[in-house]
């Protein structure tokens, strides 16, 4: 409870997000992020399982469909994809996998948030009444889950065990991601032995590569349009896109029509230059091409040749962490 | 981790609250929220001493000095204040007892924000990277502290205990006060067992007593400053001012006093009614004053007598759930 003095600053406190209080008596509705991932989908379900097993009514929603990784592993553990819904107005809610209004249900205000399980930066939500939050800075909200489950006495069965491994290996890429945290891979382990999967490596990999085949289908300006980030670098623009997958053969296959589209999306955004890095998991490094008038630039901050095709440079594998730093030190001169 | 398109969502989000990286390697600080109370202060210390517990570097501080009802606790269980500090700039930190930036420390955009301990409503507080945030519905951050102790394997010593005992004593009001939870009293049980305080009840109503100790210091303007929102209700502008004691024989013997400071507050703000209300939480109920234009509607809403110097109502003790909703209704129609 605030003082009394702490509660006039407060009246005066300007609130990103209002929550009406008049949710029904409706299951809460436990929602993952926009576009959502296996993380997204599995945290849902497993909150959705641990309230109902506390005598609390709750349902997995989702806020799109699940994608080709994700149908693989609901598949696997016997679950059908949660239905789709776009309407949250006058329902109780939980968003699990985010905390980013931007990621929300868009109608988030007209309902009732009562919970918040993450393992993202806070992304500024705001409420009328206090709620349940749990964010750690964890490889997948899955992590966090398994803690949540011990915490509050619920056992995890094995096929909700193998969803949340499944969102952890997904997450975690198979613990190559920089975001790995010890926690993971030793509740992957706790996971594995309850859902009875032996080999996690072998697991993961065959769930990372049902992915590819989401991949697969797009064209070449749809993939460098996927994870595409524009950076103001001191009076450039500079723009990194980036590819992800666990065997990304069959996007270095591709290079040419790939390296088209990155001409296309540097004139298309009038940028000073543009990096595309095709991150193999497997290979543990990117494969990165430079378009633009300050590609000597670029590939001196990233170490690059000059073939038009690309260099492949091993231990890169994340954008934030490894090519914006450089890159930002190379256009502030 | 985030889909790649949802990365594409996440990079148009607008971000209230930017927190820059280069925290130094000093210790990190724990803070309350500004005008600390028992349980901004307590909690303070209590995470300080968790950290250092799990060989991380931790200080409690504050931002401002504790009241008197505060610095009764901290003597009793052998702490000295945590020292005032209101620059946090280049520094790692964690906030207790609030997660809104209207009550966290000024410079905080230039701070590192790692972790949030709460039980307060979400006040739109955003990172650039996950942080650790435990947020519960329960009745102070003390008893949320107490499982995190428990989870995270660390023990409660008998003054930690104290402190957390004192905490949740002043914030639930010695479980008077609606928002104590089933939680609260469990675990204030158990932190008694530990500090040794053998009758919570005689220990809570010395505790907030000397809390009394400040309000007394106070000239009747001020008193009716010091807890007051005004509320538009329909076309109207009501002003409803709260004041809470244990025993509140010392401010009912000003009702003349507190009277005239109402009138003039009145007359400040322009409001066509207003409202004090003197909480005697030993009573369990409110000596209600009225004033204003408008003083039929709130008599006739409230049930209240026409005397001048208030009525007794037993009962009533929140401000939010049982003067605002009648006044609204009267004042709309």
């Amino acid at each position: 409870m605030y003082s009394a003095s702490t509660k006039l600053i407060m009246a005066t406190a300007l609130f990103v997000f209002g929550c009406i209080s008049n949710a029904s008596a409706s299951p809460i509705l436990v929602v993952g992020h926009k576009t959502p991932d296996t993380d997204a989908i599995v945290s849902a379900i497993a909150v959705a399982q641990l309230k109902s097993a506390q005598g609390i009514e709750a349902q997995a929603v989702a806020q799109g469909e699940p994608n080709a990784e994700t149908r693989f592993v609901l598949e696997k553990f016997g679950f059908s994809a949660p239905p789709v819904q776009t309407e949250f107005a006058g329902r109780e809610v939980i968003l699990v996998d985010h905390s980013d209004a931007q990621l929300a249900p868009d109608d988030l205000d007209r309902a009732r948030l009562v919970g918040i399980y993450d393992h993202h930066k806070l992304g500024g939500l705001s409420t009328d009444e206090p709620i349940d939050v749990i964010v750690k800075p964890w490889g997948s909200t899955a992590t966090i889950l398994y803690e949540v489950f011990g915490q509050e006495g619920v056992k995890i069965d094995t096929p909700i065990a193998g969803l949340l491994l499944s969102a952890v290996l997904s997450d975690t890429r198979v613990f190559r991601s920089p975001t790995t945290t010890e926690q993971d891979k030793r509740i992957a382990k706790e996971l594995a032995l309850i859902a009875g999967v032996s080999d996690l490596e072998a697991y993961g990999l065959q769930m990372l590569q049902a992915y590819n085949a989401d991949m697969a289908k797009l064209d070449d300006a749809s993939l460098v349009r996927l994870d595409f980030k524009i950076f103001k670098m001191g009076t450039y623009k500079v723009g990194i896109a980036q590819l992800e997958a666990f065997d990304a053969d069959f996007l270095t296959q591709r290079l040419a029509g790939l390296r088209q589209a990155l001409d296309q999306a540097l004139a298309d955004n009038t940028l000073d230059a543009m990096v595309l890095a095709i991150t193999d998991l497997n290979r543990d490094g990117s494969t990165l091409l430079v378009a633009g008038t300050e590609t000597g630039k670029v590939r001196s901050a990233l170490g690059l040749s000059s073939d038009p095709l690309g260099t492949f440079k091993p231990g890169i594998l994340s954008r934030k962490r490894q090519l914006v730093p450089p890159l930002e030190n190379a256009f502030k001169s």
